[in-house]
């Protein structure tokens, strides 16, 4: 039996752990003793800070693979230690750092290592890339969200994630590509209201969202994704920028010098954490249009994922989480064994979106697909 | 010629001084240079700290009457000083203190202090005493604004006066009276939109704006007091405190404590201080309903004052500062001598409201008056 150490037993971990221990040997690995009761009864768990080189090196040793589920802060050079160290990582840890700069690395240990292998980023890569092999890509769009069922005013936000992480999105301007040409957007700009079938309507506005599809796919001339979000809570976030809030710089007050944003965020967190038992669901439509064929076309993916109270697993958990255990197993397997640092858009390019949508399927995490011929004019 | 002391040269102490000097020998008093020197040319001037006892009684040591335009925070102390020293005063500094506190002692010293003398309060109470020893008052209601011309999002609005003191209105329970009863409404609650002729529309909230109203007017069943501001804005200051950002509870934030509303203030105020030049207005509507000579009538009171280039001066200066002056004429003349302090309406229970609106108009404040008799249905 394979042996997989997972790193990171936070929300999105547990999900990865548990999923992997029916088929796998795992080990679970956390900072904190807390989540790590939570999976002890069915898998080995151990306590490590992983910022230690050392530690991280003893945890991962004889481990066939490797899952990265940290805090984004930590997760480049964790990373580069693996890989050090010769293991196959995927990883979702979202660190800001560009992974591609680990890429020789990987290759020289001829290890391959998955990284930003959630939802989005993550799924909508894997589309982008499996449509890009087989048809002349024109335009890629992708909006997704993470959202608690109950809205409540103002902010009718849970941050599942690293809640400084959030506030990033609010903040670093957003790159997308227009006409082939890089364009740089404000942060939290261009809110559009757009209605979802069985969902009713949300606001999507402009995020740093592509990344890696912006080095890899350079021959895509529009490309565009934005974040989801209850109406009404963007002029919030923006009001709250207008006034300060979230600025970096220190001011003085009282004869102390503080950072608006740490004050923020001292005063947000509290009110943007998951309270037990509360439900979440995940929203993505990715859009890929273009010529197949030489036909116009268009291809549709729409997710809606609920929460599941039977396992208490978030739904931002499961559809991020597997996504990670899908792209692990291909990567045991074999099935995806390019070596290098991948983006998941290569998996993609590899052909196996059908298996990733396949094993989500399996899990209750359901894509719908729609093939639409389109006039050209539109 | 008689002597009068003016404290305090800011906005709208300057335009009081400058009214006054034409007809009065006048000497302006501030702690900094920078305001009397707008004023040196035209009047004596002297530079003091008011807040020490003994500089205040020297530097009205000779005057007639003492105008009180100092911030809130230094008011109650102030005129306590004044009625010791037995000077007859006219004050505009609002102090949070309740003003009838130094009844007895003004009464002792047989002066008259007459406080809260701006336009609200100060021209509602006037009007409202008027009518109340004519007619049964059975309603009284005031909406009340200054507003810069020029919209700015997301605040639309700059302080004249104190800053802390408008995020107190943001902030302290508002005290009405209902059905004879009195009750408390959360600040900034109740927004509803008005229409004002040649203005367009503008949102009323609760504020706490009746003050002595509550006590000298126990007969009347129904009073009201709400600020008006450009639409939008009070919703986000209802996110503000939501988020905890008017909270004057200390937070540690990066080791050091500091309390959210001083954050708050010091991001904040820069935004909202008036440019040079930028031009503002004063919006007011009075309603007065009760039964005259068993009829059931409805007074309506429509003030809309603006910005003065030729003398640079602030509508919210001009219609503050010139019901302080009229008022103070009126004391000075013996028109009004009722000894101990005496909120405005007591002025215009004393008969005085059209001297003071035939000295506004001479200036260009212009009240429209509206008489209607209604049905009691209405």
């Amino acid at each position: 039996m394979e042996k997989i150490t997972v790193l990171g037993a936070g929300r999105v971990g547990n999900a990865i752990a548990r999923d992997l221990a029916e088929r796998y040997e795992v080990t679970a690995v956390d900072a904190h003793e807390a989540p790590l009761n939570r999976l002890r009864s069915s898998m080995a768990v151990r306590q490590a800070d992983l910022s230690d080189a050392r530690a991280l090196r003893a945890v991962v040793e004889g481990a066939d693979l490797v899952i990265g589920a940290l805090p984004g802060f930590m997760g480049f050079e964790v990373l580069k230690t693996l890989l050090e160290a010769g293991k196959q990582v995927v990883d979702i840890s979202f660190f800001p750092e560009d992974p591609l700069r680990l890429d020789e690395l990987a290759k020289c240990r001829d290890c391959t290592a998955v990284v930003d292998c959630g939802v989005a980023p993550g799924m909508d890569n894997l589309i982008l890339g499996h449509h890009h092999r087989s048809m002349k890509v024109e335009r890629f769009r992708c909006l997704v969200g993470g959202l608690p069922r109950v809205r409540e005013w103002p902010w009718e936000y849970r941050a599942v994630f690293s809640p400084i992480d959030v506030i990033e999105e609010y903040v670093r301007p957003a790159r997308y590509r227009e006409g082939g040409r890089l364009v740089t957007r404000e942060a939290l700009s261009d809110p559009e209201l757009m209605d979802f079938p069985g969902l009713g309507t949300l606001e999507a506005f402009n995020t740093d969202g592509l990344r890696t599809l912006l080095h890899t796919m350079p021959d895509v001339p529009d490309m565009i994704e934005k974040t989801l979000r209850y109406p009404g809570c963007i002029e919030y976030l923006r009001v709250l920028r207008a006034g300060g809030f979230f600025s970096y710089e220190e001011i003085e007050v009282d004869g102390k010098r503080v950072r608006p944003i740490d004050v923020t965020a001292k005063l947000l967190f509290p009110k943007w954490q998951l309270r037990p038992g509360e439900s979440d669901f995940t929203i993505m439509r990715v859009i890929v249009e273009g010529r197949e064929n030489s036909r116009p076309v268009r291809y549709t993916y729409d997710l809606l994922d609920e929460y599941d109270p039977e396992t208490d697993t978030l739904s931002m958990a499961r559809t991020t989480g597997y996504t990670c255990t899908a792209v692990a197993e291909l990567v045991l397997s074999g099935a995806f064994q390019r070596p290098g640092v991948c983006p998941p858009e290569f998996v993609g390019e590899a052909g196996l979106l059908d298996k990733v949508l396949g094993y989500l399927r399996e899990r209750g995490v359901e894509y719908r697909v729609q093939r639409e011929e389109v006039s050209s004019r539109q």
